[in-house]
């Protein structure tokens, strides 16, 4: 019985792999630079994402493709914004798989984006498992869920390029130890960037609008 | 290729449902009312255990069963209130199940339990499908996460008999509407209690309180 499960879920994440490599393929022929934003229900992807294009959509082209369980919110709140984006619902799905995202770029103008965006379900495990072809891994952590994070779920911080600290506005009303955090975050992904700011007073975003155009830079030049 | 991941769901789901009603019999051999805690990570289900431990654990015997990918973090912050408590490490499992939960209970001194919690995974999606034998599901939700979290993710919510909406010391600072909130849950969970608390100041948690023991003394009576 094990065993058999064990095949399936290879079965699975082969099949993934190769939808993966085939969405890699066409962000690599339209030079888009494509990012993987994960965290918990609530921590701020679509705020982070609505402010993103709010401040940089004169500057480079961006789209999004946002998953969900149910419900258009997202995309809604996202299109306000004046970007592309299509809204996958997974239904009872606790992750995106690449395939799911692979039906949602015929609806995205990938010819004339720059940097795609593929909001993951909220969910600080599953979607760690699996690949969508994307250049970066984003993992939001809102300070409001605690610095011990990172040593709780380490699947997903591991895999990560760029962790950012949202909601540092709250942090004179919080029990966080934000230099803590760091520790834990150096100790399971000393790699990954750690940017800090709060997506509602918009302190500390031009570090994140930087670190993400200049990844763009090193991946397509100019 | 679908049909076989189907079928060893349902076996999985199967075998699972097994474990569950192994586990509610012992529950009710030893007249223990079983709660099974969920919600996203950092909502705080590990500080409304110690609240809950430090202000009834002379009035009723309690004992915890916590499930977290990896540390034994949560169990030793329980474990300084004061009550019997036993660490699951999940490894990359994103729930618990059944029969982790039935392994667990060898270490709890049932006979001497009047409410044992189950705290799962932090997780608003997978925690939703597996059973556990319990006779109460409590969702916590955190005010930071969001008033819309009950319509993107369904399911969980719908199987809640109380969802408790925590860190409501946080409203001033937060864009959170809490009407708005109580009417989403209205609308995917009518028969769920809804009980507004802040863990950090002890605001509301006598009506979580009396709650609790008035469930223990309709399932056991007195």
């Amino acid at each position: 019985m094990s065993t058999r499960i064990v095949r399936i879920e290879e079965k699975i994440l082969k099949k993934n792999e190769v939808s993966a490599f085939e969405n890699r393929e066409l962000f690599k022929k339209n030079k888009v630079l494509a990012v993987n934003l994960l965290s918990s229900p609530g921590a701020g992807k679509t705020t982070l994402l609505v402010r993103t294009a709010e401040l940089l959509k004169n500057r480079i082209n961006l789209a999004v493709s946002v998953g969900d369980l149910q419900t258009e919110a997202d995309a809604e709140r996202i299109a306000g914004a004046g970007v592309p984006v299509v809204q996958i619902n997974t239904g009872t799905a606790c992750h995106l798989d690449a395939n799911m995202v692979q039906k949602s770029l015929s609806h995205i103008p990938l010819e004339s984006t720059d940097i795609l965006f593929i909001e993951n379900v909220g969910n600080l495990v599953c979607p760690a498992s699996f690949g969508l072809g994307e250049h970066l891994r984003v993992v939001i952590l809102s300070a409001t869920e605690g610095e011990e994070k990172p040593l709780k779920y380490p699947p997903i911080f591991q895999t990560a390029h760029c962790v950012c600290i949202n909601k540092t506005d709250l942090l004179p009303y919080i029990d966080f130890d934000i230099n803590k955090c760091r520790e834990n975050l150096a100790r399971i992904c000393p790699n990954a960037e750690v940017i800090e700011f709060s997506c509602r007073t918009g302190e500390g975003l031009e570090r994140w609008f930087d670190w993400l155009i200049d990844r763009w830079k090193i991946v397509y030049g100019e």
